[in-house]
């Protein structure tokens, strides 16, 4: 091809059909296919050749090596019996507007080299705040306000970052100690290796009952560090932990750490799609109005497809602070005239893709009511499969579901349980993980996919319930 | 929209077919397009209603929407006559990369969790590895190997962290510094910050007269600080800087580094891709052989849309023990087993899109062949325009133009070369950015759009040398 022709309307137009029939194809086959592959480790990378062609090949034969040679090594995360990890699933606008940011091809760095991009941005999380119920503090304009990120990892860095920045101007060489629940996300963790904060710098919070932070045990943690000299600087909060959905107290987190200037941040990465059904919203948004900054994943729970994470910061003083950079050759009027948000002062990278479109379309095409009916079907069939294991004198719920999420076990132990797990997803007709529970090793059925309906659910369980010897 | 019939092959297939023509028409009008936009900050969002709405809306008001709201708002960073900052060329095979991993949705974080996304992905850095001519010691399988980022910023960073981290297993307690040109990208420097690097640590190394680091001087900081106690642990080499092209000397800088045993991390952002032409290549991956990680973006100059950085490393050991982290609900056989890469501790982010797909298809519909022919075109255009501003008297180079990029002004000083730049961009038939370079203003022209012609830069220089005053 030549590389005119790589940019020419018309064969794109022409491919581009073929490459959307491709997709709609796979979506039609998925519920037929296994959730799982059966590969081994180096056995596509044997199927492709050594070196890239010199000469351009045919879409045709692009697209006969997806079926012959990828498909058969994916794990299928849209098929509707996923039921592993937290699902991130998709939908046709959030690809849409994937598609259109493409072929836009514009760079959001500043607000200069594309204002609608960043304008589109501000304006579409300022929607999902209110759709959240989340405080004005968030709201933009003013001192805070949210960007979109790829993942919570980044976002957890960057309030990382931000408040790493804010304790070292007030109280620098006074050790820096940071704090999460024993259940935290691992990004926390390595938010703060790659801050530079000593794994001596990390209180790991043991937990109630319920699998939440222990907040009396998280006040005493800062009254002993403080006390001994250390600078208490950053608290994360989990609103639906990975292994089992529980919520830390917010409130009383954000009590004890503004009692040490600590920064409060809450990762409700995948609870947080959530409260937008009103009747849901309360724990998550709980202790949102004292929370230095607060991310959640709609490309987990809200059909937005990976990536968008969006952050919030109360005050953006000391993120953008801590992040903007402007070499000569990016400074320019609008900058100057202070009037513009410039969202790579608030990430990592310098460039960034148009992601708000996806945002955009999703919301628009969708509306908010048929997004609140997606979660609630998923909670009521969460509820629904955990009746089943209740009722199931073999099995036990290690928690209450939590939203869309059930932890069960088998009584006969963790080795009985893990067992299970292996022998179910080796069927193939659906996909559950792990995690480890109140010290038990807990399956989990995480329900979010897009197609999942509640049949679904309920053939994971007769699969589930078949499957103990 | 139901959330189901989000989802649902045939309505994907109209709506997608509708986008696509969309995308198709305006890449057909990109050319007689002003190039930057004139709007004010806050008049997008103004045009925006203020919530999410509750029903959903159908594909024709967003596209509307997108033709009146969005449009008139955007820089056009694909129209042929965008010649600032570096341009960050798209192709329609790459889109079609890009709506493939969107279609498909799948998580490539662990090679469990996508096999088919981690090996396609090791497979086309090796291919791009080959066509670039990068040494053996970056290849997979081996102790190095590649990785897709998002940006030079993510990929610098990482290089930074698993610098520091070697570093600090060595010799904890002595203070860390790091070593990088005066026209280093800003990145290296941000990377230092979220690294917790102070910025006493970083020292800035003058330039020669060619704008590229000067190799004595760096060895002499070295010695000076290794003398005082301190740890020389990172020095970031430029291969064709933002402001004028300069290559740095990285067979001279290896050789210093070497001596004080720091990470030797190269920067190819833009100039990398024109390695895969022979002729060019010498400069660009010289001392490679010595770096302990290089990273070039394909976003840049070799027609993959945003975002696809590649970074490889001589040794993964120090990378992935400064960024993995293994919770239980992670935790499977695959990985147990050693024989996988899991990206997921290569990057920042836990989650990954099915970025290789990008590549791979722009690899494999335009070939090698086209995409040399595509870069020596551009060089050469960019030689013709030198010459057009070496014989008008009253312009100047400020440096030789390196590859695709000129560096030039006018002869009347800073302030009228300013002001021809504002003049010129404020036409909206092309689009400059600007840069110091030897402590000058100069207008730079960089040269990288897909359907950039011949034709449109000639047309650049004629307007530009009419509108001098």
């Amino acid at each position: 091809m030549d590389p005119a022709a790589a940019f020419e309307p018309e064969r794109f137009r022409r491919e581009a059909r073929a490459v959307v029939d491709w997709i709609a194809d796979y979506w039609a086959t998925l519920e037929s296919r296994a959730v799982t592959p059966r590969v081994e480790p180096g056995g596509i990378r044997a199927a492709l050749p050594a070196a890239a062609p010199e000469q351009p090949e045919p879409l045709a034969a692009v697209l006969a090596d997806l079926d012959r040679v990828i498909l058969p090594g994916l794990v299928h995360w849209q098929h509707p019996s996923f039921f592993g990890y937290f699902p991130a699933s998709t939908c046709g606008p959030s690809i849409l507007g994937e598609l259109l940011a493409a072929g836009l091809g514009v760079q959001g760095m500043l607000w200069a080299t594309a204002p609608a991009c960043t304008e589109l941005e501000t304006h579409c999380v300022e929607w999902l705040r209110n759709l959240l119920g989340l405080p004005e503090r968030f709201a933009a304009p003013g001192p805070g306000g949210g960007v979109i990120q790829d993942s919570a990892s980044s976002g957890t860095l960057c309030a990382i970052i931000a408040a790493r920045d804010r304790a070292l101007a007030a109280h620098a060489g006074r050790p820096l100690v940071a704090y999460c629940s024993i259940d935290a996300h691992s990004s926390v963790e390595k938010g703060l290796r790659i801050a530079g904060i000593e794994a001596a710098g990390l209180r790991r919070i043991p937990l109630d009952a319920g699998g939440a932070m222990d907040a009396t045990a998280l006040s005493a943690a800062l009254e002993t560090d403080a006390a001994a000299g250390l600078r208490p600087f950053f608290v994360a909060a989990t609103v639906g932990t990975t292994a089992c959905g529980a919520f830390d107290p917010v409130s009383a987190i954000a009590a004890a750490a503004g009692r040490h200037a600590a920064w409060l941040h809450v990762d409700a990465a995948w609870a947080g799609t959530a409260a937008i059904c009103p009747e849901l919203r309360g724990p998550i948004v709980a202790g949102a109005d004292r929370a230095d900054s607060w991310g959640f994943n709609p490309h987990k729970w809200m059909l937005v497809n990976f990536d968008c994470h969006v952050l919030w910061v109360a005050d953006r003083g000391p993120l953008t602070r801590a992040l903007s950079m402007k070499p000569e050759y990016l400074r320019n009027a609008a900058t100057e005239g202070g009037a513009v948000i410039d969202y790579a002062d608030w990430q990592v990278p310098l460039g960034r893709r148009f992601r708000a479109l996806k945002l955009w379309l999703t919301l628009r095409m969708l509306g908010a009511e048929a997004l609140r009916r997606h979660v609630r079907d998923h909670v009521a069939w969460a509820r629904e499969f955990a009746a089943c294991a209740t009722a199931d004198p073999r099995f036990e719920l290690l928690r209450e579901p939590s939203l869309s999420l059930v932890c069960f076990a088998l009584r006969a132990g963790d080795e009985a349980t893990a067992a299970l797990l292996e022998r179910v997803n080796a069927g193939g007709t659906v996909f559950l993980t792990h995690a480890r529970v109140a010290g038990r090793y807990a399956i989990r059925l995480a329900i979010g996919g897009a197609i999942t309906e509640r049949r679904h659910v309920m053939a994971a369980w007769q699969t589930i319930a078949a499957s103990v010897p």
